[in-house]
């Protein structure tokens, strides 16, 4: 029996030597080069290609390379029998807090303001947002939402969480989906870390933005797709929002064409809020596969149904 | 009796009216406007003139407005007998927490390096640093010196601390004076928050860049006065140190011309790193000055000996 790595894009032997480190006796096999399809039941999978899954007969389970599933429910010739995994590496999750965290201060401290001054030799000091100033509303509060609000609290934050169903998080006030405009109307740092459903997508539009609370500020680190990137800079352009920071796009790398590279109220950073360890993953990923032969319940299976 | 507000360059009627909104029966002057200078007994000094305390026969306490009370100690016209104190408001502690984490988190995820690329919309991921592979150094345990330490525990850092009398903190290894070198040889980001005496004064020099961990960095939220600039720059250009993120300079406004202000490798902020509210100020010295007047202990009085 084998795990199968299937990428476009990225390298994936990293993954195939951390495995092979952890277990000489693993069978690893890297698409395209194949050598005994049906030997394979296990199935990680980033960036995949439509139609790839199709040629295993045996295959059980494909897992994320990460957080979000929104690429496997996506492919509609994946075979409905298949179950899908997530990846949630502690230090995944502990980099997206630090990542949330950095930039929440970095809009109250004006960083990005002093950054460009220093260009000018301009001594000028400018008025911070004090913290109580402003409340962050967390978006999503699943795996990695609830950790990221967790850490705010820690950090004397005052934080509002939104979510399907409805969570309880020491110190975050929360909210469930049909309470979206009081979660909205009390934001003044907005948080993105939705998982990318047919629901979620376009959700940061123009009318969502006209409901956050004055100064508004948008922080996407979920998917690019969450965002109508029009309306965002609409938003700008007319204070409704003063500063977006995005890490995540619908086309990536970002094109150098792109208008948000020029906009001095929009901060660009390439998909680095949390980056994959690949030897935290494969003893996750190594887990998972031996709870699957063992028929044991598998660690963060999402929901076909719910697309999440 | 009454408070008298010494300062140059800075604007102090908004700590008066902060007082009065609190006790109007107070009666507060401030220099060089003063109607009664035999009835002042405790001043508040901000970058005051030589000689300006000879003229107020019953002053007993001059208080700093911030933690600093070096240029108290360094006027050696102030009389003996009067006591010095220091103002150590919550919420400067807390901004100070916020600006160095802040600091340490964009060294870690290259924030600057990202805020560059951003202009040439060049889209290349950096290999961020992991929190576990870099320690974080304090020098300096005072009152803000070590929730500054404790706050970078909480978020998941390995802190050392240094300060002259060794301290017990939660989670950070401390060391006393003697031990300067142990601290500096595991210390990769030193944050300067000593107080400004003669023996700390060009603390930060080339010896003591030489015996900080590989890579290193600087974070100076203190004085201007604790660094020696040209060995500064000189451990930039060789690379003994990465990067330097600088809010104090000995010379405030840092002046235009000054070779700080061009270097890639400098991050330079306007003496923002925590900024005195008024209110919250005017609280704590009303506080104080009417424990001088009921004879009571005053909170957080300076040893005059020791110099801070």
């Amino acid at each position: 029996m084998s795990i199968l790595f299937v990428a476009q894009h990225r390298e994936m032997s990293p993954f195939k030597s951390a495995i092979e480190k952890l277990d000489s006796n693993m069978d690893v096999e890297i698409w395209p080069n194949v050598e005994k399809p049906e030997r394979v039941q296990f199935a990680v999978a980033w960036n995949h290609p439509k139609n790839v899954f199709n040629s295993f007969p045996n295959l059980q389970v494909i897992s994320s390379l990460g957080a979000g599933v929104d690429h496997l429910f996506a492919d509609a010739t994946i075979p409905e029998h298949i179950r899908f995994t997530r990846v949630v590496a502690p230090s995944l999750s502990d980099q997206m807090c630090d990542y949330v965290l950095g930039s929440v201060l970095n809009i109250l401290q004006r960083t990005e303001t002093y950054y460009d001054q220093q260009k000018q030799a301009e001594w000028l000091p400018q008025k911070a947002y004090r913290k109580k100033e402003l409340t962050v509303g967390v978006m999503g509060l699943g795996a990695i939402g609830k950790k990221v609000a967790e850490r705010l609290v820690l950090n004397g934050f005052t934080v509002a969480g939104w979510s399907t169903s409805k969570k309880v998080i020491d110190g975050v006030q929360t909210y469930s989906a049909d309470e979206l405009n009081e979660f909205l109307s009390q934001t003044n740092i907005l948080v993105c870390l939705l998982p990318l459903t047919e629901r979620t997508e376009d959700i940061l539009d123009l009318d969502l933005f006209k409901k956050l609370k004055n100064p508004a500020f948008l922080i996407n680190v979920a998917r690019g797709e969450h965002l109508v990137e029009e309306d965002l800079i609409y938003s700008l352009d007319t204070d409704l929002i003063q500063h977006a920071l995005l890490d995540v796009f619908s086309k990536e790398p970002l094109p150098e064409s792109h208008p948000f590279w020029g906009r001095d109220k929009i901060t660009i950073t390439p998909h680095i809020a949390s980056v994959t360890d690949p030897d935290e993953v494969a003893s996750l990923l190594l887990d998972n596969y031996k709870r699957l032969l063992s028929g044991m319940d598998l660690m963060h299976e999402a929901d076909r149904k719910k697309e999440y």
